[in-house]
């Protein structure tokens, strides 16, 4: 109660907490001060000299004390476990909020996928806030399991943590003025939410013109040229480490002191493995006070930079006034947490989870957990007919894995007429077949760059509509992986000689997993190891790769379930080649 | 319609008006750089190569674009004007904002008064903002001509550009909890706005219950120490130079790169001469630079800084998506204002104001022309009865002349036991007669400071409560000057010798008038000569000293309506003294 919480402040009652003669991290003014803590309610109430005046007291002497930090961007399906498991595993790392976009899971299951997530989110300590997807489906190329218009949005607005609209990424829709889109943004901007960007390689008209529609953040951002031309629009720039995009080593050097201010941290991905590893935000803080960013500056951007962008405004800061989530570490350049307190509750005592969520109290929703909704597969649908052409026009994985190159090589044809896989050319083929709305669509293609020597890898993940994505060196084994994907009712398989090496059940929408998140680790690690196994010289990340390759939206040729997709045409071409 | 200003930052359209190649003022990254700026339908909506794309071009070489002034808090009734004459007077110096709070016309006419200014505010390109008062009246101790609760308050929140709660002054409600003040305080929250504090010589204590209580700014710092104490806490400090109060060169050497965040600037209250001549917190800019603030830092504070703790998301950058208030200066270091802009329009050309408002469009409610309601005055009524003592409490004014000193002195008394002013000892009768609601209250005293040799001088400009304060060497004098008064409906008067020397008509409300600025300065310059020849030795201003000297929330003596008040008893004592 706010009166409670005063008197407490002016020392007529006690505080719940003081911690007394600690190390502030005033992100206000960029310093650090000793001084006491006083929280009342799960609110700060002071800061001076309280010693005394509490119920329970601790002394902080030595020790120092930071906001608990905040994400600026995450999809957690990315970690392939709910918010309940992601909050078990964060939280030890000071990260007391995120704010989340459910891209993934309203790209297979709408409204309801956005809901379950916010409902999974009220069991745990972590504050979990939304931002509501504002690009499902991501592109017009694809068929997902649902589309969300403005106005099936609107209504999400009135619940618990919704905050804003997550990155737009459908560029031409706002350039050309789409209603729906700019309605969509209306909508957030009338209630003075932020709204998320997604400006991968823009030029500068187009950032003007985001700028100009009230789209105020981009995490696509990876040199600190880039950052400079969006902070002098106004557009804050997420600066991102995760998984997949690791940004922030080429945009460090270009953050200063004069300059942060439209600054925050990103994951946008963290796989599980990483996650429990490394953390999640509080890795980004890290890697830049060790890159030679001045630390305080490094919290702040992580923590009160992150709550102005998204106008969290009781949060962020060590002062009286602002929610009670916070960290003690040891100090400011090590930044190990020891201890993290939410709403002024210990939570982590030395490192450790004191109440760790158990996944049983996770709803199962019927519509979530039968998402593979898909026409029997025949070995006559993989075929790959190369109408009497003995070239085709083969996706070349390159770089990260993510981005391709379009390359015209001879392939194999047997006597039918129809490709055949060639180990020795690393030529495999690819299928995504549709999932959703059993249309009965399937897209193939030539795959070049996973080295798959035997067997066949088959996962649900599979950006941004997630149909079921298969790659193999026969149809045996693909059509072994892809009925072992249905049994799975989605998930991640491995398959070679007819028979599943490792899996990975991802029961709620063929993207996450109710299951303990060591589980999920020891079962990515198998799956793993067998990909090593069927293809022992790969070097990128296979799943990783395959999970991009049906990603339209990214350079030079994709394929999804409507068929081989040419970036540089935004068209459909032949798989067969003249 | 945003559609158009998407494609004109996408070069679609023609923009409204380019200015190219000009200097900007980046308030994000605290740096300049030179670009071509576009302007749509009153918004910036492109920042880069735009020459040739306007309807409009002007060439900016050479030239400084900077983000229109925000003041962050005024009391325009301190001008003696109304918005129309203040918005003429203040845009050419490239004040294109200000946040200000009725508080002086609230304790005359309540919410029609607050209603009047917002009126008003609506016929000029100035973009003024409402803070609804939170302390009408100002204390318990004294009675103004409203009381304004929480349940008052309420609806005016649906006004247009009212943004939030005013300086909540009245600290013991807050300290004690009391039920109304924490409802005017929750009311804002609830609505995101700001609340404004009043942290005058406040302790730590003091400090962290108003941040604990979602107080966020406070104008009273006299200090760099001050304004560390509250930064830390996360209080904004609106760092002053108005005409009463100079507490800007005090705080300027604490001020710098790191710590200028929740930093604005503000007048708080600025005299009509001082107006015209400095300006408002353009003169804060000004004078911040050269004490050696960086000149970036230093626009930044008045401008971006200021927008955020009000939370106006659109002003107060020059960037896409901003609303385009903004100056054409000549450099950034003498900052000298050329053309402003307002909406994208051109208002002030080359110095000049193009288009000044007229008041003949100021509406007189007949509420606000008659806001002088009392009873007859009598010469008895002005007697100081000294019960037979020949010591008094007097008032003496030291320091600035606003705060007093309570010291005991021999009084001159006549055969009938009453007070006489006696001047060559400099000690004058003032009274202060209850104006609003004909209660026939009549507090008197003793003053000395003035240095009245003659005459008589009356305003109803009275702090907090403007009700009529005279001071006067003699009760003929006196009774003449509130006979004016009365005849004025409000304003200041000097009398001599039964004759009326010099006033300024303040009709509206007894504050502030309809005449034109120029007008009101002639006035204002004929009474302070006429103070000169009745009060040849006085160093003070003795018309800010009168009006200040019903404050009884300042030490440490003043005299109300009610009587003659001691500030360390928080009390109301007798005139003769033992």
């Amino acid at each position: 109660m706010i009166e409670d919480r005063i008197k407490t402040a002016t020392k007529q009652i006690k505080a719940d907490l003081i911690i007394s003669n600690i190390n502030i991290v005033d992100v206000f003014n960029l310093e650090c001060y000793v001084s006491d803590v006083a929280i009342k309610d799960g609110y700060f109430v002071g800061i001076g000299d309280y010693k005394g005046e509490g119920i329970i007291e601790i002394d902080g002497t030595g020790k120092t004390i930071i906001p608990g930090y905040v994400d600026a961007h995450v999809h957690i399906e990315s970690s392939m476990v709910t918010p309940i498991q992601y909050s078990n595993e964060i939280l030890p790392f000071g990260v007391t909020s995120v704010i989340a976009d459910p891209h993934e899971i309203a790209n297979v299951s709408g409204v309801d996928g956005i809901k379950y997530m916010i409902d999974m989110a009220k069991y745990v300590p972590l504050d979990v806030y939304i931002m509501l997807p504002s690009c499902v489906p991501a592109t017009s190329y694809e068929r997902g399991g649902a589309i969300l218009t403005a106005k099936d949005l609107k209504p999400l607005y009135n619940e618990e943590n919704v905050i804003g609209l997550a990155e737009v990424m459908d560029f031409p829709s706002v350039l050309s003025c789409n209603k729906d889109m700019l309605e969509k943004i209306q909508n957030a901007k009338e209630r003075n939410y932020t709204v998320d960007g997604h400006c991968s390689s823009f030029n500068i008209n187009m950032l003007n013109a985001y700028a100009t529609a009230g789209i105020m953040t981009d995490h696509e951002a990876i040199s600190g040229e880039e950052m400079i031309q969006r902070s002098r629009r106004g557009i804050h720039t997420l600066v991102r480490y995760g998984s997949v995009c690791r940004d922030l080593p080429n945009i460090l050097p270009s953050i200063n002191e004069r300059n942060h201010r439209l600054l925050c941290f990103s994951t946008d991905d963290k796989h599980i493995d990483e996650l429990t590893t490394f953390g999640g935000v509080n890795h980004n803080v890290k890697l830049a006070i060790q890159g030679g960013l001045d630390p305080i500056i490094a919290i702040s951007i992580a923590t009160y930079n992150t709550c102005a962008c998204y106008k969290l405004y009781e949060k962020g800061a060590i002062a009286p006034g602002f929610i009670a989530d916070f960290s003690i570490v040891d100090n400011v350049k090590d930044l190990n947490i020891l201890d993290v307190y939410k709403n002024g509750k210990l939570v982590v005592k030395n490192k450790t989870l004191i109440n760790k969520i158990s996944t049983n109290i996770c709803s199962k929703p019927e519509k979530l957990v039968s998402s593979i909704n898909m026409k029997k597969i025949s070995k006559d649908d993989l075929a790959i007919d190369m109408k009497g052409y003995s070239k085709a026009n083969v996706i070349e994985v390159i770089n990260d894995g993510i981005v391709t190159k379009k390359s015209i090589e001879k392939v194999s044809v047997n006597s039918e007429g129809y490709f055949e896989v060639n180990v020795q050319k690393d030529q495999q083929k690819i299928v995504v077949i549709e999932r959703h709305n059993k249309t009965g669509n399937i897209g193939k293609g030539i795959l070049k760059g996973l080295k798959l020597e035997e067997g066949a890898i088959a996962t649900t993940i599979s950006h941004d509509s997630h149909n079921l994505i298969v790659v193999g060196t026969n149809d045996n084994d693909m059509l072994k992986a892809i009925d072992a994907i249905k049994q799975m009712q989605g998930g991640i398989v491995i398959v070679n000689n007819n028979e599943v090496l490792a899996s990975i059940n991802l029961e709620i929408c063929g993207l996450i997993t109710t299951d303990d998140s060591r589980a999920v680790i020891d079962n990515l690690n198998h799956v793993n190891k067998m990909i090593k196994k069927i293809a022992p010289k790969v070097e990128i990340n296979p799943l990783l790769t395959l999970s991009f390759m049906s990603l339209v939206v990214i350079p030079e040729i994709k394929v999804c379930e409507r068929g081989l997709f040419d970036f540089s045409r935004l068209d459909f071409i032949d798989i067969y080649s003249e």
